[in-house]
């Protein structure tokens, strides 16, 4: 035999419903032809979706994964013989727990053939927490004639033991679940480059998941590499190839693959291109519509304040909405809220065609200073009274939600998430943070592509305007904050861990405002442990991958 | 020489507070009698706290690590020839970070002599994320003509590889940051006596740290264990002591110690003992306490509801109290609420002594139903009517806290945190979930403990009454909820993670009943989100140590 139709498959099925399964994988081999020899390839750990967390501890998730496995396994039986598979899926055995391959033939038993050797601990990553680390005999699988070359996710980019494959490989196969950031497509894309020259041209298959769970996005965005050339599958959705791939036999000269240094995603120091800018929509509608979907919204809930948060994250949501959804949007302004304010929800509103509510909070927050400062005999003024606001805003939001069945989302970016300039229990709450990876600059580079794309959805005056929580008589994030431009590189900086505060200072930043913005972000830590999920667009964010202690908190003098 | 001085020793100092170290370390070889030879012990990262999470990853808290070590070594170097030190220390090295052991003989440079072997990775442990495996030479070190044998925590719950110790060991040095749970110290206890046991009675000294850490509490309770005697130091504070080690110079028989299983703290189907009750109440006393003065508040405010789970916290913050501190309650009740809820909250607070603030919030919440009715034109019933007097309230008393600066506490218990029974952004809120690791059921025992120990602290009828969110007219937990009996039984099987459905169902729960509840725990996710750190007295809690998805959560059939 000398060609073999290999199947790249990124399928968009929710992991959760293991019903869907066997209906999906009978669907891959119908109207295949018979004549010829078909290898399905399906991501790291499809069967249970990545990542599992503690749920593979749960006896009956246990259970119905066995349940499945045994289903599939009287599918693959009751195939011909020139199917085959392999599949990413949980390895429940007498050794452990693996991050495993499945490989089934038609008309035989599947069974596990290559465990996951490097196992990632680091960032979002714990599978050391679960996973025993795999040592396989063997790091290929031979299907007909030919030779195929193993690798899950991280074991790509560890130092890869290109010797422990025999040198005549006729295919490489990658099964990723990669979560996705910024620009993250294109290092998979270079790392695998260097493995196809390390392997003198062998070809390689990266096969990637498409699905979100909570904070995580997982791009698709499976490739073939041959030849130096390059075919990639959608990002965000589902899709598939077939290559036709075919037998050489010459034995080839391989070179050592070293580990790949950590990867990053993108600084803000760098613009933004339309092509960044695209994607990173792209994947903030696709993680929004995934987690509302997979907890059951059809509508989304949003407040509207006349600022560009805010108007970003309803555009967003705009753009992302299939036609059974809903979006409504409500304007809370308070006493200190601009006429501009208003204007800009209405402009936005109507540009968006989203239905716009105006519910103005000045009589209930007058009434509840009235009442509170006569039970308290203090007047309600300063931080308590601006916090008031924006936690009454918070009730009538939650409320809303609740009356219509709404998901509320939350509007914060990270620059307001990293020094805590917000009110907890207020404009922290929601679902879900759709622009919480994004700091107040890239925040404005997007309103601005968007506008760019769409014609003017979102008003240039809200870009504008100087950013303000209107909690007081002209009140101004510059007051309490450096300018967005200064603080959102100092962010950055100080969340990657790269340089000291000395370094810092030589980098050009004040050494006063690096301890008051470092200090912000430690004792910031008591708001983000109550946040919502934040969609991670970056390569380092807040969430899973950002552990840090609320009490003491160290800090730097 | 046949004697030295081993001082075992459990300081609690603020861990953040470098400047702490030195003066510390000072004041233990002052006064010390120079003839003799003195060993100090110091607990696992005692030169850091535990755990020190991603601050390890901060260069500028590295470069403090460093300098204080300069600092030490000063002080080591000034130091006369008998005095010895063992220090759990972060070592930052080139091979990476490690967590280690300092030792530092006076006139000498300090130097790190052993890496911790065993890195723990599950429950809250994330110890592979951040430090690498120690690969030790030799796992003792001799001091004058004293041999000892060295563990840090995990390795004495590890395989202990007694065989690579020299047969003549005169001491066993066990150095640890171990997570409080209820009654872990027996079980520290039985392991070390095992070891005890296999090493020929070798003595063995057992250095716990003091301290907290948002959810974890270390207790101390640090232990010498010599000819089977068992020297036990305080639990919760401070403490140490001097033990006067002979040299003896046979040489034993050691024989293997496997690897402990996992621990557990008592399940709910135990009925806790007064003993238990009484280290149960010092930890909540002692976690409340050390967050509050990490985190700089002398005032604590409480929402009392005139239900039992107020009325424990109350309690417990009383009995907490510094001279310094204060505390307000504040009851705010609803149409709903009984007047029996008030004659309870008044009873309470008097006899804890603790002002109580009455304020009604029947206008504010008729004046937010009228508003938020009329403005959308629906009326305003069902669940979003009961949230919003618990976010009326949640508001009200964080604007309480911001006026005063008051660190509110949080009142949930466990059950209610499992299946969701609570309102987002309402009675979930506050900066410390005090009795959020004890099952309902768990905290009458600790009522009826508590008022055996201080009088009648906790009204009988508050013990007695039929537990109630007060929410709607005549409403009962029940209503929603399997009785508590069975509901925190079921709970804790299903957090263990120990039984399958089939199983549960031997054991005598409802099938219908596991499912509906287990789902019930898998769809709260999305609260516990959003929650604060909860003082862990478990060995299985919410919190750090239990890690699912929101989203695409899988649900029991």
């Amino acid at each position: 035999m000398s060609q073999l139709n290999v199947h790249l498959h990124q399928p968009h099925i929710n992991r959760a419903a293991f019903d869907q399964y066997l209906p999906y994988l009978q669907s891959l081999v119908a109207k295949k032809d018979e004549k010829s020899t078909h290898l399905y390839l399906l991501p790291e750990l499809f069967l249970a979706g990545y990542p599992p967390m503690d749920l593979c501890f749960d006896p009956d998730y246990q259970n119905c994964m066995q349940k499945l496995l045994k289903e599939l396994d009287s599918f693959f039986q009751s195939l011909a013989s020139n199917h085959h598979f392999l599949i990413g899926a949980l390895e429940y055995s007498e050794q452990g727990l693996f991050n495993s391959l499945l490989y089934a033939r038609g008309g035989e038993h599947g069974r596990f053939i290559y465990r996951k050797e490097s196992l990632p601990n680091y960032d979002i990553f714990d599978e050391k927490r679960y996973y025993q680390k795999g040592e396989n005999q063997r790091a290929q699988i031979e299907i007909e004639d030919f030779k195929i070359g193993l690798l899950i996710c991280e074991d790509l980019w560890a130092a890869i033991p290109t010797n422990r494959w025999s040198h005549d490989l006729d295919l490489i196969a990658s099964f990723n679940a990669s979560p996705y950031h910024l620009s993250k497509g294109q290092q998979r894309i270079a790392r695998v480059q260097e493995l196809h020259q390390k392997t003198n041209l062998t070809p390689i298959a990266y096969v990637n998941s498409v699905c979100a769970q909570d904070e995580l996005i997982f791009d698709g965005a499976s490739f073939l590499m041959e030849n130096k050339q390059i075919q990639v599958l959608k990002s965000f959705q589902a899709d598939g190839l077939c290559y036709q791939l075919n037998k050489q036999d010459q034995k080839k000269v391989y070179a050592d693959c070293p580990a790949h240094p950590r990867l990053k995603s993108a600084s803000v120091t760098e613009v933004l291109s339309d092509l960044q800018c695209e994607e990173l929509l792209q994947a903030l509608c696709f993680g929004l519509q995934e987690y509302a979907q997979q907890c059951g919204f059809q509508k989304f809930l949003i407040g509207l304040s006349g600022g560009i948060d805010s108007g970003v994250v309803a555009a967003i949501a705009r753009l992302s909405l299939k036609d059974c959804q809903h979006i409504e949007a409500v304007y809370l302004p308070s006493q200190f809220s601009s006429s501009l304010s208003l204007s800009l929800a209405q402009t936005l509103s109507q540009a968006l065609d989203i239905e716009l509510k105006h519910f103005p909070i000045k009589f209930l927050h007058s009434t509840l200073q009235r009442e509170i400062s006569q039970y308290y005999g203090e007047k309600l003024e300063g931080l308590s009274d601006e916090n008031i606001q924006s936690r009454l805003r918070g009730l009538l939001l939650m409320t809303r939600a609740n009356q219509t069945g709404a998901m509320l989302l939350n509007t914060s970016n990270r620059s307001e998430l990293a020094v805590g300039y917000s009110t907890l229990y207020g404009d922290s709450i929601g679902a879900l943070s759709v622009i919480g990876d994004l700091y107040k600059t890239e925040v404005y580079q997007l309103a601005h592509y968007m506008n760019r794309k769409y014609g003017l959805i979102i008003p240039q005056e809200m870009i504008d305007r100087e950013p303000s929580a209107e909690l007081r008589p002209d009140q101004k994030d510059s007051d309490s904050l450096p300018n967005y431009q200064e603080l959102d590189l100092l962010l950055e900086r100080i969340h990657n861990c790269e340089h000291s505060l000395e370094k810092l200072v030589e980098l050009g930043h004040q050494r006063e405002t690096v301890i008051q913005v470092k200090n912000l972000v430690h004792k910031a830590q008591f708001k983000r442990q109550q946040f919502c999920p934040i969609l991670k667009i970056k390569g380092q964010s807040f969430g899973l991958g950002h552990r840090m202690p609320i009490s003491s908190a160290w800090n730097l003098k």
